[in-house]
Order: structure tokens, then sequence, then C-alpha cells
């Protein structure tokens, strides 16, 4: 799958999401082509609504329907740069393909955001449901199988950047399947909220009240034909808020995005080496340094979450309008489709990182002699957690103490710890107490995993029974 | 109730929110006094869940409850400075009020972050729903009484700061009835998923799995015991999308917040005055100009709104922590206390600018004059979309068009635009259509609202019933 | 100047900045087209330089200057569609283009981002210096000329959005010349410090080494034949600070913006009207409302900012790189030419907003007769303030209470303040002592505009003398 | 030096930057009860100003000056529970410590923000230029001293966490040196830009004007007397551009903090360990993992960034205020010291992680032989670059091609890459015509540090000089 079917126009182009990021699937619901498309769609729905009440005939509402389909962007903009109003430039452009007795129902009795804001909810409800959360919903089945695959694989859990205690690979991976898949649940709960208006021009259903006896209902057919639903009370605008708990939803999302890209780019590090991104034969990692192979995904994915991440700022400025709302939202709402493809852009580019969909397997790396490699250099060091515990359990009141201050200084000389701790004579005392068979994971520290394998293994499996309702 | 019974150190103190604007009602939940002691809450549950299972004895774990009762921030800032690790402090002081018998058993198995996400969560949840949310439901329930009040008083509605079509002021009301309203359950909703965690250093439950055969299920027991549920997968630390959306959603409501100071500040500019905040007899305006009466805390709410809504992208950034937690979402989540203590001190803030707890009625004054004297201005301009409307409606091909040049040329020329309509030729063929009882709207311009009044009312009602669960 | 020259692709287009806002003079430097020819620039510098000092010949660098020249974003990116690698793709089109004899040269001893930090560090420069701040200053000079023009046109001072005391409309246009002009300054400092670098990989100059006998002095050869000087200290990148700051500066001029429009939206306000956006005969201002004259420009302007503003956050986290360098700036410093865009685009709107170029003269309309009438509300009131003043100085020990109080019982009686100041037995002591020609201000309080005239001149005049040296 | 001399009523708490971050030296500058000294000292140069205009006599203006000495915050405070305005509320106060002859100058011809602005420029550069310059005087030279002891210690250079090509370890520490050098210069140059304000309710200088014939004179006059310049035009407020723009450069500084606190505890990972915090005896790393060692330090400057950093947004904000000032950025710039606070808390957790002042020797750990074992695992690889270089100066063609396919070759199959590419026909075509004095970093890759030394002590020595200046 391709993203970029056209070759774009350099020489025109500013934003990186327009020709190097863009996702195709993305233009038919997000570009500014389809949002036009969307607008004439409410427009013809309100058509029908009018012909379904009475209002206008069935024939004037069929026109004004087919004529919606035909409108273009080009067309809007010629007739927006002559009177200056881009929503009344659509109802002119409409209303010149249809007779004059369908004219009086082209937009009639709709204020500008009756159409804008009912579009903007169905174009973003769109593109999370048929686009975003199905593609998260790949990167999630593969971060499943990935977890699934490795689940017993021992590795070196690491806290501030230092070594700490055993966990295995697949449970490192679970904990991202455990938040994005949440995060998935909560953009989809937040893009089935979105809601539309049919409230006129300052939320009081002035003009639908001169034509119709009861406006809420009108409101409400005319947005349950479109899939959507009204907003409890709305001025000129629809409440800002669904759209603020939409894009939440995304950015925290993203944030999740980041913090795995982030992980996994650490991991590539080369002195720890468990990871690495694939690396094709014609790829060059440096123009310079001939030898270079680079986690660039992984960076790429923190970098785009770096720039998007920020735009929240904007969206909660922009639920401030004043009175029955003032415009200063408007061009920035205009934004809010790039910060979906630059999302989706992002999940798209880990999914490929991290698995080959052709072949059906991963296509990181993943090294676990560099796991088991890193893990011995501290297996000494993390008995003393073990140790400590079952020091304290055999009744030792102050174990923590005592292992620290043998610990620290058994580091300082470089020796082993265990053994000092075994020679220490008090803390010899309290071995004695200690039963076997927990012992034994002081002598194999990379047994002293807690369930992560167990724990790993069942998150995996119910996020994967949850993805089902999600495959395209 | 005061908000500020202890006379602050003004000479220690940077940050306004520990003295102009704090609440003492918070002081218990949020200071780092209750800090320490939420934490030590955990420690006593710890204890009491071990003797549950049989690792330690019920009369230690009592001792050890005592001993958490009785610590102080105090001794553990004390304890702290010698040994640089806040929460070993903690469990040291702890420690030390207890016999030898329970020494090991205070903190054994639990790692810092069990015990401070898990205190965390449940001191951010007390903070919300034991003041929080009741603060809002306070402001709401004003709201609800203030829009009832004015269901019926109409107002221009305004668009662009234009004036566009009427509404009434208990309707504009009842836009914030029903965003704040949604907000609070938002708020309540994201409180109650707040969640703990006792899985050990790295996530995989290591030392718990030492003790008990069940690790998961001794985690869940102690959090219920505790009010709260574990994290689906844990590192060190929870699951940061919680907070996040517990941020998130009060963020959103500041928003709500800030757009509704901004309205009512607006309102109070002198060319318009329909609205202005109480001013007592010995208050002062301004320092040079005694006749200034200024609408200071709107404005207030909007500043502490700009200054606390950015932390948002603190709390993304936060969302990122490397492999099994890095350090550096430590300090940034100690202020994040103080993002509640901002917000709820807005939040009593507009209460008491709207409304008088006392006297049980409006502390805001309203003009209602003010208002139709706004209204007149524009009385006869805004019968142009009711004009409109009813022309298309009529059959009238093109009538937007009509009724724009008309009122272009009216308003330029200063004349009354409904009797130049009327005498034009053309228009006059349509209006002869329009039934009687449709043209009193354009005699009687305040007619036209809509269902502003039935619909203002019926939403305050519906948010007065859902507020009654919240009322202390 | 049309800056919609060509239509765009509307089905494939996401961001507003590359259609609805785009700015045709920022085509040929900040599209991706121009990067390209930028960093094939500065490889052409590079061949230029290695010839200087002998490394190649002259024909070898006259080869590649001339293959430099033709390259085409296009070839660009269907190399990196193979090799992955964006600057040795560059590079690679660069020596398809030359003989054998000259292809070691190409990029020789430059790591990437020797080309392309200073490949951005000249496009940035370019764009602020030969259009953003020529584009400034044309927005400069109209306020300026606006400034002078209604210079004695005396306006109700506003704070706090209540009547304070009088000023002219030209101080308070003189407000923002003053500010813009200190951030054009700011803006051309910030332009001159950026700053390129050649000093390889990690930034110690080691392929440069085997090559030349001083590093350094190559580098800055390399540099100044374009126009720069090196970084202080690079790693594989320059310092983050320049541009750092010139994103500051710029951002920081868009806040001079939006304050601007925000004013003079609130001016148009229906209940004030002092001000208003040309409105032209064919314009539309509402879909429904016929009637509408909407400040869309100045919202605009300020929902530009909304939008832009927050990305300081990315530039500030890109402050962070990893050791000798992450990639993580990569991808989110591709958007910075877009805010340029933005920013200049809302420039050239309020200039033209403001000033109609081709007449000469003011755009917006001010309407004196307005602000006369604003300011007789409050002629009676705003005596409060000097009367207070010459009584004091007269000797009462406690003018501002004894003013205060009278003027909060005449507005809440709504009786004239200053007669009943004049009728105070105590006050009217002290008025005796007021010499006349003090006293004249406060029968006519329009006179009471302190030095506003004058330093509205002043100021005025003294930026337009500065504004001289930008004048294209 | 200890920074938390006073025992913080940690019960009254909520801001951990008044009690665990505070700073002692800032309090009697940027505490709440030196803001209301600062202020009194304004109300003091006032009186002066007008005794040296002869407005009032010398003997009331000392009385004033005496009053304004021993105004207390607690006072003011109580005051302004009454009158509800903070600066009526100072300025009554003063007024009660004077004769009744002096009362009238109190404050005459004074609006509050002539007061506010002009005492938060003194309290701001006075903080920045006695506290947080010379604080970061110190961390600039102990990184120089650091720079300067490890100019030739050869580390590994990193770039997307990979190896790259070596560098010195003084050299990775230089750029910090020269980043640092030039943002403490900035910061300087921006807390003298601060400006304050003389100009009355709106900027007009009415008041003033009533009393003297030259009121920017007198402003200036006042002004200088304070060591400040006045605003070029200012409304009730002074421009917001200069505190924005310090504001600016001590973000931007706390940036270079991040970015090296980030460096520094990526450095001492497991896997790395080039660098360590120093760890006393007594310090506790993990309340469970006695083994623990981790960069708290470096940890907590990160978090205080992600803090701080996103308050810019707000700083942004506040650059917007309606016509003469509305009063929303009053709240939100009572909360600059706190930033100013934070950051300057930074800067001492670094100087002291980084250096020990007593013994005057670096504190932090630098490991100089696990530099050196690290470079080892990478020494064949790294020599890819040079190769390619001196291939392509022997006139290869092809070279950077040549080598990258033997080195991906090499690495994948565990060889050494310098004998394949030795062993190759056609390269080793080339390899005969290199000089030995290029070839011998081929055999010592830890040669291969370009002119990494010398910049670096150059470097080093003349910010070394710079600082001289700063020291207190």
């Amino acid at each position: 799958m391709s993203e970029k079917s056209v070759t774009p126009n350099y020489s025109e182009l500013f934003s990186p999401t327009d020709f190097r990021y863009t996702v195709d699937e993305l233009k038919p619901i997000l570009s500014e082509e389809a949002f036009v498309k969307y607008k004439a769609k409410v427009e013809a729905a309100l058509a029908a609504q009018l012909a379904e009440i009475g209002v206008c005939s069935e024939s004037a509402a069929k026109e004004i329907a087919r004529s919606c389909e035909r409108v273009t962007a080009k067309q809007v903009y010629a007739e927006e740069a002559r009177i200056k109003h881009d929503v009344r430039a659509l109802a002119n452009v409409i209303r010149d393909g249809v007779s004059d007795a369908a004219k009086p129902y082209v937009h009639l009795a709709a204020t500008s955001y009756d159409i804008v804001d009912t579009a903007n909810a169905l174009r973003l409800k769109d593109a999370v449901k048929r686009v975003v959360i199905p593609d998260l919903a790949k990167l999630e089945n593969a971060l499943i199988l990935i977890a699934l695959k490795y689940v017993d694989n021992v590795q070196m859990g690491r806290t501030h950047g230092q070594h700490a205690e055993p966990i295995t690979f697949g449970f490192s991976i679970s904990w991202y399947v455990s938040r994005l898949g949440q995060r998935i649940l909560a953009i989809e709960k937040a893009a089935d909220s979105l809601s539309g208006k049919f409230a006129g021009a300052v939320g009081v259903y002035g003009p639908l009240s001169l034509l119709v006896s009861n406006a809420e209902k009108f409101e409400k057919g005319l947005l349950v034909s479109l899939g959507l639903m009204p907003s409890e009370v709305s001025t000129q605008i629809v409440q800002p808020e669904p759209i603020t708990d939409l894009m939440h939803s995304i950015v925290s999302a993203f944030g999740v995005l980041a913090n795995f890209a982030r992980d996994m780019r650490q991991l590539q590090r080369t002195e720890i080496s468990e990871i690495s991104e694939e690396f094709s034969e014609s790829q060059v990692g440096s123009s310079t340094m001939p030898q270079k192979r680079n986690p660039i995904n992984f960076e790429n994915v923190e970098s785009m979450w770096k720039k998007f991440m920020p735009q929240m700022v904007t969206v909660y400025m922009d639920q401030i309008s004043e009175h029955q709302r003032d415009l200063t939202n408007s061009l920035s709402q205009r934004y809010l489709p790039e910060l979906l493809v630059a999302f989706d852009s992002s999940v798209r580019r880990l999914t490929r990182t991290m698995w080959d969909a052709k072949r059906n397997e991963a296509r990181i790396f993943v090294d676990t002699s560099a796991m088991k490699k890193n893990l011995e250099m501290s297996a000494d060091d993390i008995t003393a957690e073990p140790l400590y515990i079952l020091l304290s359990n055999a009744g030792h009141p102050n174990a923590h103490e005592a292992v620290r201050k043998i610990v620290q200084r058994t580091i300082s000389e470089k020796k082993s710890f265990l053994e000092a701790a075994k020679s220490d004579p008090e803390i010899a005392r309290y071995i004695a107490k200690i039963p076997k068979n927990k012992w034994k994971m002081l002598d194999s520290p990379s047994l002293y995993v807690g369930i992560a394998p167990k724990k790993a293994k069942r998150v995996a499996l119910a996020w994967q029974k949850e993805m089902l309702r999600f495959s395209r």
C-alpha cells in the first residue's frame, strides 16, 4: 500500500503533511476537496429533511441532492473569491445546478455552521472510524503477536536507565498492548460522541421555527439521517468539548506511540543492541559514515509527536468563543485534519517498522542473546532485592539497610555481592531460614521474573479478542 | 467559609497558589503534609493485607497502622535529608515507631511507586470527589437558577461581536449549564478511573511472588481496601493515561469557565452594560480613577486558566517514561495538586461572583433594560433573516441575495430596512404570500427567539436533577 | 499581487497553509522544491571551497555547481525512495550529473547536517529578510500613517473593557507602531544570528582534518561565501538556540498582531462601532443573516496566532538532542517554514485590511463621530480622576476616597458626578484652590488627553524613519 | 549554603516551589513579602521625584520614604481584604504612616500599574542579575573546568544513539559551555532591557500633565533613579515584549540544562556507565532494590524543565491585553517568580551535582576507562568514514557506496571491516595512494578526533574569561 500515489507539486508545498507524510486513504475524507463534499452532503440531507416534512417537494430535494454530488472545491473557491463567504459560496454553487423551483430550498433555514460543524463531525468521525482505528488495530495486533512470541524471553528491566530486576521482553511489550488498547477504545468513544447541529445562527432555531412546528425534531431527524446526534445546546456552533475530547484521545494515544518509539530506539543503542530496525540492502544510514544503522523510524515518530502534541493548546484555546460565537476558531479548526493525518502516518510507520504484513512476521529484529548478555552484567547485583525480601520475611528487622550496605560496598569493590552476603554472619543466620525453592532465584536471577510471562500472555490474548471487531 | 484561615508566611512564598488563591478545604487532601499521610495510609493497608494472608501477624499490622497514623511530613523530610530517598525515608520513620517484630513487614515487597502512585490516585480522587465536584455542582446550580430566572428575558444574540438575532439571557446561560454539566460528568468518570498498583519495581510482582501465591489477587485486595482498582499492566509505575485523562477533564472544564468569564466580562463593557459584578461600598476599582468598576473576578478566572491550561503539555510529556520508568515525571507530578487547587479556586470565585449563597439569590447584576435597549439598536436590521426565510418559503428563488442588497444599501444609507423591503416591488409580491402569524415577528423582532425559553428551561431542569447526587 | 496563482490540487491537500493561506513570494524560498535547491547550493559552495584550497580542480567544482543547479526535488525523492536517506540521495543525484573525475568531490567531507543545517539557516534567513521583514515594514508603515492621520482624534481609553480616561485614536495605534517596530528589529537581529556549520558527523571536523590543514578556516570560508557565520561549537548539528531565538522573535511578533487584531475586532462590536473592516458590494457576511458585517480578517489573524503560537513548544523541545544528536528534531524542523508562511500570510492580511496600497489611503473605516459619542457616555464620570489629582495637589489629604464616595453614589443614583462634587462643601473648599487653566479639563474632558497627540506623532515619525531601510 | 533554612508549613503548602525546590537567596527578591517591598520602593521614588520638581516638600517625601520602608505584606493584605484593590491598599497603608501634610502626595498621579509594572521590572532584574546569573556563571565555570580536565579523553561520539565517530569528553562538554555561555549573555541582555513606566491609567500621562510641565522627563527621572528606562509607549501597562523576551531567554537556557541533564543520565546507563552521580554512604537508591544508584539529579532537572517550559505559552498569551489593558495578565504574571525560582533551583542542582565547591573539584564521576572500552566496541566500524574520505580524495569515484557495501556485509557477518576493505581489489588500488600519515588514524581510530581537543580548550578558555565579570 503506497502512501504517495501522486507526485506532489513540490514547488507549491510547505507543509510536509501534504507530501512527505501524507496518507492516501485519508484524502477522500480529510482533504479540502473532501471537506467540500461533506458540506454538500449535509446540504443534501437538509433538502431531504425539508421534503420529508413537506416544506419542499421530493423532486426539489432530489435535484438538490444531485447538484450537491457534483460540487467541486474549485467551483466553491471561485465563488468564494467573489463573495468572500465560504458556505454561501457553496450554497450558490449548489443553487446554480438546480431549477428555479428548487432554488429557494437550497440551504434554507441553515446558518453556515449548521453545515460546517455537522460536516466536521462527520468527516472526523469517518476518518477515525474508517481509517485511524483500523490502522491502530493493525499496530495493536502486531504488538500482540510480538508480545506473545517473546513472552518468555528474559530481559533486564530498567528504571532510571539503570538495571533493576528482570522482566521478559513480551511483558515489556504487553505494557504497550494494554496502554494502546485502552487508547483505541477511548478514541472510539470520543468519535462516537461527536455531534452535529441544526439550530441556526444563534442556536435558538429561529429560522427553522418559521418553517416547522418542532424544530428540535427536525434537527434530530436530519442529523440521524447522517449518523450523528445533536449537541444538547448549541449557539451558532456545536459545543466544543466533544472535538476537544477527540483530540485529547488522539494526542494521548500519540503519547503512547512516542513512549514506545523512545523505548525502542534506546534499546537500539550500540551498547544495548537488544533491538534493531530492519535495514535494507540499498539503505544508507549516513551520508558520511557508511557503517551507520539508525533507528530512524522510531526517531521519526517521536519527532512527529513533538510537532503535533502542542496543537492541543490550540484546541483548548478554541473552547473559548465569545457570546454566540466569534470566528477565531474557524481557521484553527481547519488544521485539525492535519493532526489526524500526522498521527495516522505515525501509526502506519510504527506498524510497518514492527511487522512485515506480507510475510506475517516481525520485521523488527529482537536480539534475545543480547538481552541475556545484558542481564548477565548485573546478575549478581539484582539478587539484592529478592534477598532483602526473603531476609525480611525470615524476620530480619532491618534487611534493606543490611543488604544495601553490603551491595554498595561490593559494587565499589567490584566483588560478588551474593558471596559477600552469604559470608556475613548476621545475614547468614537468616539465610538459613529461607526455603530452598525460594533460594533458587538467587542462584538463577533470570528466574526472578515474577508472573511476567503469565500476565503478558493473558493481557495480549484479551486485547487480541477485543481487536477482532476493528479488523477491516 | 473563609479560604485563608492561616496568615501565610509571605516572606517564604513564591507561588500565589499557596497564599493568594489557596483553598482551605483542599489542604487536608492535597498539601504536602497530606501527601505524606496518604502514603502512610497505603503503607498501613499493605501491612493489613500482609496480615490478611498470614505473612505477618495481626498485631504487627496494627502496630504499623498506628505508626502510620503518627507520621508527619517534618519527620520524613528530616530522614530524607539524610538518606536522599523520600519513600524509604517514610518507611524508616514508620519502622522507628514499631517493635522489632513488626519492623520486617513495614514496606515489605513494596517498591516506592507502589506507594506513591497509589497514594496519588487516592488523593487526587478524594480531592476531586470530595471538594472539586461538589464545588462545581454549586456553580452549576447557581447557573441553573440564573438561567431559569431569566429564561424569557430577550437579549441580542451576538456572533463575531456583531448583533445577530435575538435569544434570551436564560438561553445564553443554558449553553454553559449544558457544557459545564457534561464536564462535571467527565471529571467524575475520570476520577473513578484512577488506578493504583502493587506490582513491584518493574511491574512483574517479583518481590510479592516470593511471599504470596497469587500476587495479582494480593494487589487487588490491597487496592480495593483503599477504594481503587489496579492498573491493567504496570511497570514501576501505573499507566499514565488515567491521570492524563483526569487532567484533560479538569483543563477542558477550565476552558468552559474561561469562556463563561470572557462572555460575562465582555457583557460588562461600558457600551454594553448588560451585566455587572457586585461592587461593595468600600471597594476600590482603580488606584487613580475613583469611578472605575471592573470585572475583576471574571478577569481573574480567565487569567488563572491562561496560567494553568498549558500545564497539559507537561502532562502529555509525562506520558513518556523510558523502559520500566525513568524519574523525569516525578518532580513534575508533584505540581498536579497545584492545578487542582487553582481550578477549584476559580470555581469558587465564579460561584460567589454569580450567586449570594446566604441570601440564596443572584449576586451578579443583570440589567434587562440594557438588554432591551441594545436589542432595539438593531431591531430593524435583524428582520433581514426571518424575511429572507419567509420569502424563500414563499417561493422567492433568490431571497438571500435580494434581501442582502437591500439591507446593505439601507445600512449604508441609514434608512429603515424593513420599510425599504416592503416597498420593493418584487419582494412585495412574495410578502403577500407570507402568513400573518409569521409576519408578527418582523414587526416585533423580540418575538424572534425561536424555542429559546422552552429549551433553556428544559435543559436547566434536567441538569438540576442530575446535580442532586452531588450536593454535600 | 495575488497570493494564489496556481489552482491547488484540493483533493491531495490537508494543510490550509498549502492552499488557503499560502504566500506565493515564499514558494521560491520555503517550498520543498526550494529546500532541495538550497541544499544543492550548499553542495556547490562546498565544491567551490574544495577547489579554492586545491583539493579538487576548478573544473570539477564548476561541473558540480552546474549539476547542483539542475537538481529537482522529484529526482531526489525518487532516489530517496530507493536508499532511504534524503541527503545521500541529493548527493547521488548531483553525482549522476558530473564526470567520474568530479564525482569524488561531491559531498566530500560533508555530513548530511553540514548541508541541511546550513541550508536551513540560509533559507530561513532569506525568507525573513527578503519577504517577511519587508512585509512587516509595509504593515508598520500603514499603521504609522493611520496613527499620524488620527493623532488628534479623541477616543475613550478603556481598561478592563470599562471606560477609563481619554486618549486619541492615533495614540492607541502608536502603541502598536512601537511594539511592532521593536519586534521587526528583533526579528532582523535573530535572522542575522542564524549560523551554519561544516564540522562533520560529530562536530570535530574529522573528515575535513584528513583533507585540509585548517578545518575551521575552511568552514568559515565556505559559510562566508554563502553569507553565514559558523556555529561556535557544533555537534552533528548547529546549536539550536539561534533558530529558537528566531522563532521566538516571530511568535512574539505574532502576539503583537493578535493583540492588534483583538483590539480592532472589539472596536467593531455593534455597540462600539468605532472601526469597521471594508465590506465590498458583493461580499456576504452570513449565509443566513443578510445584514451581517463581520470583522473576519481580524478574527482570522487571531485564529492563525492560536494555531501557530503553540509550535514554540515544539521548538523548545527540539533544543534537546541526545549526545552528538538524535534525529527527533528532523521531522519537526521540516514544519518551521509553515510557521513563517502562516505568519507572513497574517501580516499581509492585516496590511490589506488596514491599508489600500493602490489608493494609498486607509482601507479600515474609522468612525470618529462614534468615538466622540462613546466618549460622551462617560464624560461626567471620567472627571473623577483629574479632580482627585487636582484636589490632592491642592492639599486634600484624602482626595481619592472623598471623590470615590461621591462618584459611586452618583453612578448609583444616575446623577451628575461633577455637579455633586462641586456642591460638596469640603471638596468645594479645595476646588477654590485649583487654577483656572487646569479646571478647563473638567469642563471639557476631551482635553484630558495628556501628551497623547505629541507622543503619538513623535513615535510614529521615529519608526517611519527606521523603516526606510526595509523598503523593497 | 542551605536552600531550606526555615521549616516549611507542610500542611499549608501545595506548590513544591515553596518548600521542596525553594531558593533562600531569592526570597528577599521574589517572595510575596519582597514584592510588597519593591512596590513600596517605587512609591518612595515617586514621592522623591515629586519633591525634586517641587510638587511636594522634601520632608513630605522623606516621611513617605520612611513609611514605605515599614510596610509589610500582612498589613497590605489586611487592607486589601477590606477594599479589594491591592495597590490602593498599599497606598492606604503608606498614607497611614505619614502626616496629613504628606498624605496627598502618596501615590499621587500614579495608576496601580505605574507601580506594579515598575516593581516587576525591578524585582525580575534584581533576581536575574543578583542571583540567577551568578548562579549560572558558577555552573558555567564548573563545566569549563570539567571540559578542560577531560579535553583529551577520547569518547565515542554518538548520533541516533549509535556509535558514530570519536570525540573527546572535554569536547562534548564544550558544546554545553558554548551554548550555556551564550544563553547567559542573552539572559543578561534581556534583563537589562526590562523597562518601567509612569504614564498613568491609559498611558497618556493625563494626571502627571496636571502637575508637571514635562511628563516624560518626570517619568524618566523617576525610573532612572531606580535603575530602569521607560517603555517607549505605554498604555496602563508597559509593553509586554521585554518580559516575554526575558522569559524566553530563561526558558531557552532551561532547554540547554535539560539537554545536558538528558545526556548525562543517558551516559549513566548501566550498559554505558561513562558517568555517574556521586552516591553518598547513607544514600538509598530504591526503597526495594538496595543495589540501585540512579541519576536522580539529572532526572530532576529534566522534570523541572518539563514542568516550567510550557509556561511560555502563558507568557505568549499574556501579550494580548484589550485596548489600554484588561486584567487577564495580572494573576498569571504573579506566577513568573516561581519560574525563575524553579530555574535557579535547577541551576544550583546541576552545579552541585557536577562540582564540589568545597574541594574545588569535579563531583561527577567520569569513567575514562569505560569510555575507552565503549570506543573499542566499534573501533573497526568507525574506520569506514575516514577510509571513504581518503579513498575519495585518492580519486575513487564512488567510495561511499563501495565502503558502505563492505561495511554492511562485515557487520552482518561479524567480520573485521578494515581487513575486508584492504582485501577488496578495487579498494586496495586506491588505498595504495593514501599517504602514510593519514593511514595511522585507520589503525588507531582513537586518533580520529579531528580538532576536538584544541577547539574544546579554546572555547572553554574564552568563556572562562567572559565569566570573570559575573563572579560574586
